[in-house]
């Protein structure tokens, strides 16, 4: 086995999280993409506990949950591209946002996204959508970037969900360059970073995608 | 204002971490009890986004989420009983099983405790909670903490919660130590430790403040 191993989907964000790291550090890794109605034994073994990708493999053991493993990728590469700040009240304030969109974004996606429901609960799911990204865009303020001049851990928590906006716009029939301008911004200027261009996916692929996975769940 | 102040709450589990934690190191603070149904303007002010306790005031600023206040104190004052292991996949392998802790044990602790459901929910709230008590206690095995030899970050996320183990087990009509012996011995064990000893109110105390705001909000 490679010395670093993703088990990975291209189009999860999550994963991208840890494919942005992992290239902010110019690590080699290899990666193993995975079918996730027909998980491979390596993942059951490597995530018994959960189940889901990503997990990284380093040296043989196994690291889950994507947040986690961009931390301990800053922590054991530490003498390139820096993603938590040096300062301790610094880094808790970034943990606090990582933490923030961990709890506040999956509930209205997968009711965004992963639902049949009718016109009035796509509109409450994409009321709450904008509702987070309205507070992401106030903590983000006039900073180029959320932890200040330079790309960092919650830039590279959020960054992935800017290649799925076509999709939420499209499922809620709302626009975010409206409701939210200076995220847009945000998110484009992120993409001029080598690491973000080279992991995110083209959002017409994402919503193509999220399209037959609708259809085959029998939401479309 | 103190160096060090807490935003606290006595039968609170996150607020008992961040007191352990403040415990382990030695450090001496000011704390400020809170009431839940009227929040002090100090608690808004410096948590404006969850307007949750527990918050550690330092040199003025705020530090929110018990588990990030937890690492902050352990970063901060790293010359004592360090909570974090010094190794990267052990620390990575510690944050992954308080993110386990943290996304599991509420929902099935709200509905056991703060739902006046049908026997049938309660059970099944008690199931929940129980096989999630056995996987922690799987995690445990034979070691006599969670990150082995000494008292450490894991348990500090979970020994809170052992002051409660009456009031479910109590609620729910089912035993604990039956279910999850080596979980209660663990419990046991911490409260050796004099700084979750002085920390973890005692579980009668605890069961009697809850039935008040079971009755208090028409529960019982």
């Amino acid at each position: 086995m490679a010395q670093v191993k993703l088990l990975d989907l291209w189009v999860s964000a999550p994963a991208m999280r840890v494919r942005i790291a992992l290239a902010e550090k110019g690590i080699e890794y290899e990666t193993q993409e995975e079918d996730l109605r027909n998980k491979s034994p390596l993942l059951l073994e490597m995530n018994p506990v959960h189940k889901k990708i990503p997990v990284l493999i380093h040296n043989g053991k196994p690291i889950c949950e994507s947040m986690i493993i961009v931390e301990y990728i800053d922590e054991v590469w530490s003498d390139k591209s820096p993603l938590l700040p040096s300062d301790a009240h610094e880094r808790a304030r970034a943990r606090f946002w990582v933490d923030f969109i961990d709890k506040k974004i999956a509930d209205p996606i997968r009711r965004l996204v992963w639902t049949s429901s009718s016109t009035e609960n796509k509109e409450a799911a994409a009321n709450d959508l904008i509702e987070f990204f309205k507070v992401m865009e106030a903590e983000l303020g006039d900073k180029p970037y959320f932890e200040g001049e330079s790309f960092g851990f919650v830039d590279v928590a959020l960054v992935p969900f800017y290649s799925w906006f076509y999709t939420y716009e499209t499922l809620g029939n709302f626009s975010i360059a409206k409701e939210c301008p200076k995220l847009v911004a945000w998110g484009k200027k992120c993409l001029l970073t080598e690491s973000v261009s080279k992991t995110l996916p083209d959002p017409y692929k994402v919503y193509e995608v999220v399209l037959e996975y609708r259809k085959k769940l029998g939401l479309e």
